[in-house]
């Protein structure tokens, strides 16, 4: 029962570049945060493009959407951008309906290389909700879980909860 | 639907003494690592004695099954040594038979003080099991799950494997 | 005998804001710095305010100038942006000429709060020259010093060198 | 003007052994360390023996002095465990005595590895006290430079002290 990881970028990859002083992204640092998390899942990480989750657009969606439905794995990690963490997540429920697939998306408030990230915790809670929750897709933030549709992010207080 | 953090220690919640130059415990990292997993769960974190887990006897184990047992949440995660977290589980599982609780022994291979430590991402593994498995008593290390009864640390991988 | 670190902000000081996704400056983490070094040294940490060097006007600069020349301490260690540490240290050595000051200037390439940086380093290198190099003005990057007229950033890659 | 470093080990180089549950040695953090200070200088690294300093016998400390001697750099910095540094640097200065050779022995309360550590403050240091210090032995520890023989380690309080 494989796993699969499509990282698509967001805040859980970014890296500060030490020549511009500016954010941006190298490579996904989930091969590492599975190393360090000693993980033994059968997991297979796919590489989406690296991108800030404000600028993806339709098309965007439209292919993450399409690498979940094609997956031969029916559990599908997502790491994504929080800020429109839900609005991928409804193109993906579109998408994948009635395919039997479990999908949980999830990244991180602050970078995984800048030490103090929730990163590694949510990767271990959205590895664990993806083998356990029925078809669907699920967003997993701050320990918790929730139906794609049932949720959004808190700019202010930077934190997802349940509508 | 509140959680029950209860913390025994074990490699998880080590620490280096730089005056003696060994390990040993202070108190439990856990609610530091709460924050760090911006967790909003509604989690109490009880700690028990701190303890290397190879020094627990009949009499540590029992007290930590009536923990769980008594504990008003339904929910419990306990952080736990590696050496013996199968035998406790054993112990617990007798304990709660039948009161409809679903417990998750977890740790870590490095203490979470030293930086590359598995214990964050455990830990927000072990709380996303905890609230969607059924009640029973389960071990979630390396991003799996495992029933007590089913599971051995292979110690010359430093892994938990089913059996 | 006392050294006086004055921080002006710079790489070494920013941090990552997770409601906002931007790097900017809270307060300055040399004391957290000092106390991971378990720094021994007589030293007063006054902070200026916390700026990106590139946003350092002529008046920006003669005020920690002035700073420098007014201390009672001898020896002083300035913590400051690398772009335009060079041209700080310009106007600091007009306006320290004959006072018998030693100040060393030294900053980061990354951020000490990303967990990668050479701050902590540098941070121990600018503190042991400012005790022994006669007065003057130099900075201290990349294990070395050097006068404040022989050197300059190179950009491209990142280190300091002489000219 | 190049700098030897000789690792001799000490907590600066020590790692937690995840099978074992203890600590011990694998090889030198000094080249990782370099790295992440960015360090420019020319320096060879030349890994002795790690060892916990309590361990080191009358043999191994003429042998480290010898090396001390015998390298073609006239600046030497010695990573090295804190309980014996002092005795070694006497060792050290005998052997030395009129070489022209300055030596910095340096090392940390917290290991490397673990995150807390004041190994990289320490190294960065040493490498700047080696560099300007006259010929002689010292002990580069909190920040601070002594002579070999007018300084002890102040075991209650985890910190070297002028004698």
């Amino acid at each position: 029962m494989a796993i699969l990881i499509l990282t698509t970028g967001g805040t859980f990859d970014k890296e500060y570049d030490e020549l511009t002083g500016r954010l941006d992204f190298r490579s996904s640092h989930v091969p590492k945060m599975l190393a360090l998390g000693r993980c033994r899942l059968d997991v297979r990480v796919q590489s989406w493009r690296l991108r800030d989750s404000l600028e993806l657009d339709d098309a965007d969606r439209a292919e993450i959407a399409a690498a979940c439905l094609e997956a031969p794995e029916s559990q599908v990690v997502v790491t994504h951008g929080t800020d429109t963490m839900v609005e991928s997540g409804g193109v993906i429920a579109a998408a994948i309906a009635g395919s039997g697939t479990t999908v949980v998306l999830t990244g991180a408030m602050i970078p995984f290389a800048f030490g103090s990230s929730d990163g590694l915790f949510n990767l271990g809670s959205a590895l664990s909700f993806v083998q356990v929750l029925p078809p669907g897709v699920y967003i997993a933030m701050n320990g918790r879980h929730f139906a794609w549709n049932r949720v959004r992010k808190n700019k202010d207080a930077g934190v997802f909860e349940e509508i």
